[in-house]
């Protein structure tokens, strides 16, 4: 990347990086490569870590990913009583990627993390920080796509489908692959599990919506949680808002609340977050987290975009 | 690293590339991986480098140093009527490390290179710059060792010694294990590389300074160009340089003069620089390379160091 464009990234990420300081979320720094024997608990998060030998034989893996090192730092090094804790920053991850996929392997993530605030709260507090985040990048026209890995999750465990089925349909959800989807929610027994993958509403629609018309139980966890998240936002943020029931995450460790951010200007998501529970659990806390990470290159060439006009 | 180090941190680094940008030295950025066979001609490079292999099969290198990267960069992108380039760079690096060296594996360093200018205008111009760099991160009393791989590279040349021989000899030098270079400079023959190697000069003094007493031939390219270097500074600078004539270069692609930056607060040099020229020829360049790079971390560690009235 050459001087005009890091000059203009430096710019952006100066922004953002500011903003989730002044809102309370204070800037960390973990090792790049930490030893594979200290991510005990990591297996519920991102598989796709970089391996190398260091000079005493000891396995290194190469961050694929803020969060966990993050969760981990929180949980060895603060007391019960300094929650909730803010955390942000603007850090390098690295991952596996597809042979041909055109994904990055390097990617400089921003991001924020509160631990140990109420699950809702949280939730609320987050996704607001990244539309304002993204705001501050100079987005005009960002989205939110917002849905819960509950819903599809509980649906399949009620209908008592193996593990592996169970897997290989939200695979197919997230690789938005209907056709597959289509005939897997059938022989499952749970072909409302395709109705539901193809739901979408607008925030603002949210009110007249019936979810037991498409076989969601409207007293379960994941429904109450996710429409008194989307009654939290402020009106001009729900508007920004899609609840997409077929969202699946991305990322393993989300195992409740997930979003994703996008901009008509560009076809990808320029990150997302979500609740992570049962990650603090595996790392032995009892606390609730909940974060989100942005891939800075890719807001900015969305920001690019809008200027030139693309997708409005 | 927490908060509040952070913060500080990110507010000293970002005076010191707003400097630097605002000199003309444009921030570039490099992959951090980067593929082993595309650093052809880096085995002149740092060879502590890290290494792993992609989901292809690829070696892929950690990158331990930016000036190679860069050099690359500015041979195969640029043209020659493009001279000279100034580039500035943030970058981590990452190095293996001697067991309980207490040395960081990870560097976050900040630097800049000037390619294709002439070479004692390049040093005093990066000299200059790396001073007015580390006074704008709130360093009051660095102090500069310059010296030159030519002095004693030349000296052993000539006597005819060995190559292991010699790099025996400048390890030791490098090292400052003084038993070891008396030694050795006695068996080679070249008793006079052992008093080199001793010899310091205030910047002040070096006009009254007789080379031929320490056995240094006043016409050779090392010294005019060590001597017109140090003319070339402002009296205030020249106050904060010692001429080091032992100080052999840490990194093995400087090969002409180099330099090391310091402060009293500290017990290890903050960083250095040097020129290149050699590394640029491997990568098919007649042109002229001089860089320096400074450990941001050290640097701030200094700052704290003067604020508690640390060396002193």
């Amino acid at each position: 990347m050459l001087p005009d464009e890091m000059r203009e990234l430096r710019e952006m990420t100066r922004v953002m990086v500011d903003l989730l300081d002044n809102a309370g979320y204070g800037e960390v720094r973990t090792p790049t490569l930490e030893y594979e024997r200290a991510m005990a608990g990591a297996e519920l998060g991102p598989s796709a870590a970089y391996r190398l030998i260091d000079e005493h034989g000891d396995a290194l893996v190469l961050r694929s990913d803020m969060t966990v090192p993050i969760v981990r730092v929180a949980v060895t090094r603060y007391e019960t009583d300094d929650l909730p804790l803010r955390f942000s920053y603007l850090a390098r991850a690295w991952r596996r990627v597809k042979p041909r996929s055109g994904e990055a392997r390097e990617i400089l993530q921003l991001g924020a993390e509160l631990i140990g605030s109420e699950p809702i709260d949280a939730a609320a507090e987050l996704l607001a920080l990244c539309g304002e985040v993204l705001s501050s990048a100079g987005l005009a026209d960002w989205q939110i796509g917002l849905g819960d890995a509950r819903i599809l999750g509980e649906l399949l465990e009620a209908s008592g489908a193996s593990d592996a089925d169970s897997r290989a349909l939200l695979e197919a959800v997230r690789d938005q692959d209907l056709v597959t989807v289509d005939a897997l929610a059938k022989e499952l027994g749970v072909p409302q599990a395709a109705t539901i993958a193809r739901t979408r509403i607008n925030g603002d629609d949210l009110e007249g919506f019936d979810p037991v018309g498409i076989g969601i139980n409207p007293d379960s966890a994941a429904w109450s949680d996710l429409t008194t998240v989307v009654g939290a936002l402020s009106p001009e943020f729900r508007t920004r808002v899609v609840l997409d029931l077929g969202l699946a995450p991305k990322i393993d460790y989300y195992d409740g609340i997930v979003f994703e951010a996008y901009d008509p200007a560009i076809g990808r998501a320029l990150g997302g977050g979500g609740s992570y529970d049962a990650l603090m659990r595996a790392f032995g806390s009892s606390a609730s987290g909940f974060g989100f990470a942005l891939d800075t290159e890719l807001v900015h060439a969305a920001v690019a975009g809008e200027e030139r006009g693309e997708g409005s």
